[in-house]
């Protein structure tokens, strides 16, 4: 079996994940790791297993050998390292998002597709067996055509408040999941969305206006509406459903818990909580999104999820923020002058 | 144990239902059934127990033995009975709504209020052992401040064309009982309310103006947010589903199937269906809201779904259909010249 | 409707349930009820709408009438009413069960045929809707051939040492209703049963040389295996659970919970306990029971459950019995020449 | 961190597993695979990653920086490579059973203890997550004292005539790992065993005496009942399920299932299957306990699962068969004489 080559630019606590998946991936070759520091991986599994470890990232672009980069690196950073790869003539996973700003997205994916290399953005739900399940069953027809997607999507604790100032909003950090999988499950574009959207768990967070609850409702192309619920502080755990409803039945997907064990006593019943966090929740998820990447670039097929992915999710997330600020529905074509960028 | 007499005011579908609801029940006694027409009672067991089978309403409120009337004739004609019953001296309980014109129903609770008798309205779904765990729980502070109420109401099947022609749109005819349910749970009043609808299941329901599926946004007074989904045709059975999420930990009640049977095979793991529709999930929930109508009755406490549950709910309604008509978040503060009733 | 004019024997706790289940039907009249003792039936709703509250047996068994008779009294007093209410020619339905010594059931048994009456056995849960749709779905063969039988069975709490004292055993008391579980599920009869049991919850009950903890293991004629777990005392609740597994699936039947809310926080995760006891969980099949019952004897069809499943079942527990003191597997055919009756 | 070096002894579909996990690990290092036919893994991930592979046994025995042997040959051969590795001074994991002749597993034993090494038998189910919080639960006496302990073990298909001929009967083979659950569940001894097998599924596995349907009631030290079932065929796949009960509450676990989505229509509500069989259901059970093995022998920690517990389920599926064969309960003191070993 073929391997993809691959190097990893930012190794941080994402970074080091990746990199730890690939060294334990049967269709990955892990050549090179670079941050712009390397102490903290002295003596680690990656250090004795990677063969250059480098704070220099030419070291890595003008590698040869290197097919593929891995951004992982602080999201201000996404969209000059996948240029510089994209000129390099390397293939590109990148985590989300590709930049805070659109415009600035625009740019970096004119620039992917004049160098003629593949972009895939790290949203890595849409490699969860269970949101795949239910992407595949809304495209098998089974449920008829999708009059309703709802998608509830709640972090087990709020971000720190240095976070926060640096994050670009609620939406665009957080949401911006939520969006795209709206996107991969009606199998549409949004055509308007409205926001309901408050400050309850941490009220410091007003002091970088953002939110930390939300409801957003979207109209979709295809006639569908959607719903997604926010929270930053679920106390239970990574609570992460969907649920698409459709003329001819509903399909779901619930949470996966920690184990299946049932306790029954005098004065209660329980269960195990969800998987507490992303870590936890979309482990396979993560090594699947690394896996699918070095097939489709091994066998030259199409990206199960694209630069443009990643541009229309941002897109929403900037009308999502618009909605909030004006307190109005936001139609996306008002938005097509500001970003005209139509490649799907 | 003292019983409470009782007449019952049309006698079609859920009023024959009360009335063999009350025919078995420990606490109430039927007196009296008025129809329009009551040829359709011949040979049945409601005329066979029934002391008084009339079509005339006057009999039925001069019958001093009458405590308290049961409303289930036409929405149209509520209103009149009501007060009727009112100036009669009569405790009333009435189907919902108490009318489709949130001024009629203004008018209707001053002339209840100059009576002093007591008014019910008939949101049975308060009632369901379910939901009403789940409003005990949230006041119980169990799961902290509520900050997200979700509400997922679906009906098996949609009503026929001539239906809709006189129920007053969705918002009032189906979607008034989870208005109700959302001040039940959050308990708290909408503070503003926001709509995307749209018309996907019978086209024909545009003729008529109406839509049959939704997902309506709250805000409360309490600062919590709160969604409704809304169809008319959820082919796999009636799809009753609340959440109430707050700061400390989340509650929701799932639907009640018709078994709790399983069954895998080779091709399949299955399960029952949810209850089909109202007379069969909220069929307990009906007895039990006319057993705790007559408690509060006859030991004299507050009852616990009033007329000024009946008006808030219509005025949600009310303020959807304005939401969707002018595509804008609606205050329900800028109603209160058009419905200054405050009374709750 | 026809109704069927019936007279009640015994008015303890499940007289009464039966009674004012009756009152509540629609295809039941109630015309007597009799009891040793009539004082704690004064003032009460029975009281009320009973034309007959007697002390004298024969006042019932003489009214021509009623039709059939329910006798509740105590175990002891059983064949000794069925076999009056035969000759009287009354159709029967008694508590379960016939008797606690074998030989006097199939005397009873003798004087049914002789008196060609009907005798249905309250094996309740043969008309909860849960087990109902298992024995169907066996039935229907979706699972294919029965392979494997289980029954769970456990009681929220122990009886009294005194009812121990007058109970025949726990495998005539408690475990009977799980033979003709056993029974009705595998469709085909017992040909070996062997028992495990213990006294673990009341070590006094073994002053009456009685167990509380009991796996029970069967052989059917049809192959199948079974095997059934009991105990007196499961401090969460009743735990009634069966799973019939065959060669081309499984089918299985969950307690019916309190009610569908589920709470989650920082602590635990939880869901309600089993409906409490019998009286709770098998609510509405006490009422189908005697529904059943009526309509088979109105519509002259075969009862669902007759007076040979009630003499199966208790010698099913006379075999369990010799099996725990015996420590050996006991063959059902070597109780031909005690217990000759062969008629099913 | 440390890792432990380690060599493989047959590489076949359970060695080549072993094999990838140890190569994906972190605390193991595999420095030779031995088979006595190495073709099969030409070009492999296995051959590209393993610096010794070899058809002779020797060249593993003796290299020193091999500390640890991973025996997962035929059955047959298990006790010769326990015993050379011992001799080796290797540690030793070697797949479950150590022998299918108990004798011959005490004299493994006797070598094992002479030369102070460690065995850990591949009961694989102790590590998977939801037994072990089953186990942890019934430790922390959250539900009391034990008193029914259930096992649910069913295969999805059964195995081929040709395998069933050399595998021991169905006890030795797969009853043994329900007999070491019980076991662990139980924290505790089994005093008897009794057996109500049959052969319904595949009529020629009679031809070796072996039976594919079985319900295995036991008595434990502790007091506590235990019962198993087990089938060689669930045609809805691999049916894994435990549950214990005590005198204050009852744990379970239920099956994995492939993903946790639900689809509704009008025809039917379905979920996925459990997992298929062992490889799936146990994938991560089977890294963690080398992982396990690894991190005792490194920190020189006891095992989890030892060479005794081998011999313990190895002599109960040897009283299981005797109970079959004598149909009779088996007091497991009557096997005293038989196999002496009285070491845990």
């Amino acid at each position: 079996m073929k391997t993809l080559s691959v190097g990893i630019i930012g190794a941080g606590r994402i970074g080091r994940l990746h990199a730890e998946n690939i060294l334990q991936s049967n269709n990955l070759h892990l050549k090179a790791v670079c941050d712009i520091n390397t102490e903290h991986l002295k003596g680690s599994f990656i250090e004795k297993n990677v063969p250059i470890i480098t704070t220099n990232v030419s070291k890595l672009l003008s590698d040869d050998d290197i097919e593929a980069v891995i951004i992982c690196s602080s999201t201000d950073t996404h969209s000059h390292y996948i240029k510089e790869a994209a000129i390099s003539n390397k293939h590109i996973f990148c985590e989300k998002p590709i930049s805070k700003n659109v415009t600035e997205t625009e740019e970096v994916l004119r620039v992917i597709k004049e160098n003629g290399v593949k972009l895939q953005v790290g949203f890595n739900r849409r490699f969860d067996k269970h949101f795949r399940k239910v992407q595949q069953t809304v495209q098998s027809k089974q449920i008829g055509t999708p009059q309703l997607i709802k998608i509830s999507s709640r972090d087990p604790e709020p971000p720190t408040l240095e976070y926060v100032a640096g994050a670009g909003g609620m939406f665009m950090d957080m949401t911006i999941h939520d969006f795209d999988m709206a996107r991969y499950l009606a199998d549409s574009e949004v055509v308007d969305i409205s926001v309901n959207a408050t400050n309850v768990i941490n009220p410091q967070f007003s002091i970088y206006d953002d939110v930390d609850t939300a409801i957003i409702t979207m109209t979709f192309e295809n006639g569908a509406l959607g719903v997604i619920d926010n929270s930053r502080q679920a106390v239970y755990g990574y609570d992460q459903r969907v649920e698409v409803f459709g003329d001819k039945g509903v399909v779901s997907a619930d949470n996966e818990n920690e184990t299946n064990v049932k306790i029954a006593t005098q004065e209660t019943v329980s269960m195990d909580h969800p998987k507490y966090f992303f870590l936890e929740r979309y482990h396979e998820a993560y090594r699947e999104e690394l896996n699918e990447f070095a097939n489709a670039i091994i066998r030259n097929k199409p990206l199960l999820c694209t630069g443009n992915d990643g541009f229309q999710a941002e897109k929403l997330a900037f009308a999502a923020k618009k909605s909030k600020e004006e307190n109005r529905t936001i139609c996306l074509s008002e938005l097509n002058n500001l970003f005209p960028t139509t490649d799907r």
